[in-house]
């Protein structure tokens, strides 16, 4: 990267206090800058950094006050963090975009439809009637499996798993280790065995929806298990079969969804969290990490506990919780009198 | 799939109400079926769908009344949903079998023993005196370590590990990303240290055993870490070094079991379950999602919370904790007077 | 392995009762052992096996009283199950050295600098100026990307990721499909929909540090996620972006560390505990498996619950939690007075 103060200003509707011309190499965090870093003031916890930073710009708020006069070139925008965070994007998605070919290891079916412009990396295989469209990247060791469409701009980073039939729409990002579309856990039981029931379904990955490292995503029973638009999955997370996930649904690490429940949009579900089978989720919901959910849950509550009910009743019957050998004391010395 | 509903009749001891020669070339559920679907109502909550679904054919139960005259024709069996299960079976399992095989950039050390009917996929690697009996599938990027044994019609998904000296029994499937035969976790303490135990021990994986995509099975330091026959284990599932899991015990998502801990046969346990090491736990045992097992489990026992107890029990403590501040102000009432 | 009692005896400052020429050719548990086989007894409830073993030799205390003659040979030593876990170690070891050489199918970057004496597997993928120290065995699929070191005698299991940049110290274990430096999970909120943080940092692993299967670790926004020498991560975990973990700590499986939080040295943090996102956790803490940590922790706490607080605290108030039922209805008895 090389851009100068005024060039960030401009394109930001910000303004420069210093060295307009001052050219930036770097980004870094405002403690740990150096000569040719911009950084960032988001909070004001940081503020005093400020005055001992080494970065040779930083972005600051319209507002933002300073004591004593500084070296450092300031960039006054509106959003500080949302700025830089935009030009971390350009960073690392000009990286990827300069990233193309197909590696001669790569092993594709003949009846398999390739875009031109795209990354396919070394040992990847890719199935029959797959269709890879306008630039995707496809990391090492991927296998995609059959009848798959992966829409544009989408980033599959190494050993990643999809099986027959996925559909995954565009920009989407997959970590490494994650499967999508693998056999759904469902059995019927005869005398004492397990009877197998089948998943012949699959998964459908709508568009900008991220999916953590070693996620797994089950494919449907019949029919499709669907993650909708800008889903966020953490690392770590099971997805069962015939689950639907509403768009902008964030779920954190390791929290697990059983099979056929449906959830809402705009959802916030904290790590460690594990939901029944056949439920329906509202919108809007929060709900507190390692919480276990067994029922139905009505748009925009909050919940925490195994099994999870209001998180504010939670928040006070657990405070009591705490004080129960006092409790008891009490109650005796009641009994006695 | 191509057959006729007399044929269905004629296989699963049914009768035909309706068109005996129609021509069923798909199965799917009652909502969703088309023309040619085979379709089935287990669940009487589905009953009314018979009116309206453009299913070429329903398998329903031999009692199951209709009211209006149907368009549809009717194959009655004793069980609609066990049926449609097994064709979902038959037709899954033709499709693996249409598959054989040996891609040429698998690597398989000249010691090894490959039975003539298998399928190894791309890029797979296969260690030295490994043995892959008749009927297995090994799909792509899986590594086969050295002194394996996979049993007859065993299917590996891509992206399976199995490590040196496991031995996986017939009919298992393993989804993909699992790992079998990873070290164990075991420390001695020399001074603030923890110094590494090595284990040398390995895997027994028996028949009909499916393991879920992502999880991990350590081998043991010395001896086996066993999974007997039909265990089902579902996804981000881990099984520490020298654990035994008895015959058809179904274990769900992101649980995890301790070393050591043996588990009898025929137990169901929820999600997120965990389970320290050294215990014992009998057979038919129920432990609800998300419980903690920090204590030895007699046969028949269901159990939930953390640590776990009787399941009864839990809900009736769990009802009163929803209501302690109502509690504690009947105490500070009673203290008052 | 070929080895005399007197050998061992000699070597780890013992001695021998019995047969000081006998030929041990395998390690095993006293209740397994064969001819030809070293055992050892760690703890008294196995020391009626020396009755019955049919071990050739066994390791036990220098103290150990045997009431009847016997014909085992005993080796007498200060420690016997460290004596016999040094062997274990010794044999594991071995094995990996005789392991070395470049398979004709990993793909290396020729910028890549590579030792002279490590391994590397079959279609291992290795990028630009990522640079492998002396001793070092890569197994088969493992994806290195560029810019990485991986110091000396360290073992990458097969189907490991290492995202760019990632550094990894001497001495480490890496096992099957764990994750290195896959990306961060942050989030801006603009509207509804949820704009990625680019993760631009990256992971830096010390010396002597275990990483489980399939266990994920993410690498920082900006600066490195950080894990101390001799730190050990069970399989199944996930440490979040910006996490530092201090020396020694050990963490079971399945547990997972939020984005930022800095944990002390010679920690025990027990299976599927959750700590959430930007705390700070002393030294010597233990926290109980299952736990749900949300405040900051002093040195040397022990701590249960979710959330979690004083161990002992939490016991007592848990117990009282189990009756309840009965606490209800002498509630109930004294209102009615």
């Amino acid at each position: 990267m090389k851009i100068t103060a005024l060039e960030i200003a401009e394109k930001h509707n910000g303004t420069v206090e210093g060295d307009e011309n001052i050219l930036l190499t770097s980004l870094a965090k405002i403690q740990d800058a150096k000569k040719g870093s911009l950084s960032f003031l988001g909070h004001p916890k940081y503020n005093s950094f400020i005055l001992s930073t080494k970065a040779s710009a930083v972005l600051v708020s319209e507002n933002f006050k300073i004591k004593n006069s500084e070296e450092t070139t300031l960039i006054r925008v509106k959003d500080p963090y949302g700025t830089f965070n935009s030009l971390l994007i350009e960073k690392s998605n000009q990286k990827e975009k300069d990233n193309t070919g197909i590696h001669h290891t790569a092993i594709i079916d003949f009846s398999a439809e390739i875009a031109s412009d795209v990354f396919i990396g070394p040992y990847v295989v890719i199935g029959a009637k797959t269709k890879i469209y306008s630039g995707v990247h496809i990391h090492s060791h991927c296998h995609i499996g059959s009848d798959i469409n992966i829409g544009k701009d989408t980033l599959l980073h190494p050993r990643v798993s999809l099986m027959d039939k996925t559909e995954i729409g565009e920009r989407c990002i997959l970590n490494s280790g994650s499967i999508v579309g693998s056999e759904g856990f469902g059995f019927v039981k005869k005398n004492r065995e397990n009877i197998k029931t089948p998943h012949l379904g699959k998964v459908i990955v709508k568009n900008d929806v991220e999916i953590g490292a070693n996620t797994t995503i089950d494919r449907a029973t019949l029919g499709a298990t669907i993650i909708h638009d800008g889903v966020k999955l953490d690392n770590l997370v099971q997805i069962a079969h015939n689950v639907e996930i509403g768009s902008n649904t964030v779920i954190a690490a390791q929290s697990g969804i059983a099979g056929s429940t449906k959830i809402g949009e705009n959802c916030l579900i904290g790590g460690q969290v594990g939901i029944i089978g056949h439920l329906v989720l509202g919108d809007n919901i929060q709900i507190q990490g390692q919480s276990g959910i067994i029922n139905n849950i009505p748009n925009g509550t909050k919940i925490q506990g195994t099994p999870g009910f209001d998180f504010k009743s939670f928040y006070k019957s657990y405070a009591l919780f705490k004080k129960f050998p006092d409790f008891e004391s009490r109650l005796r010395k009641l009994e006695k009198k």
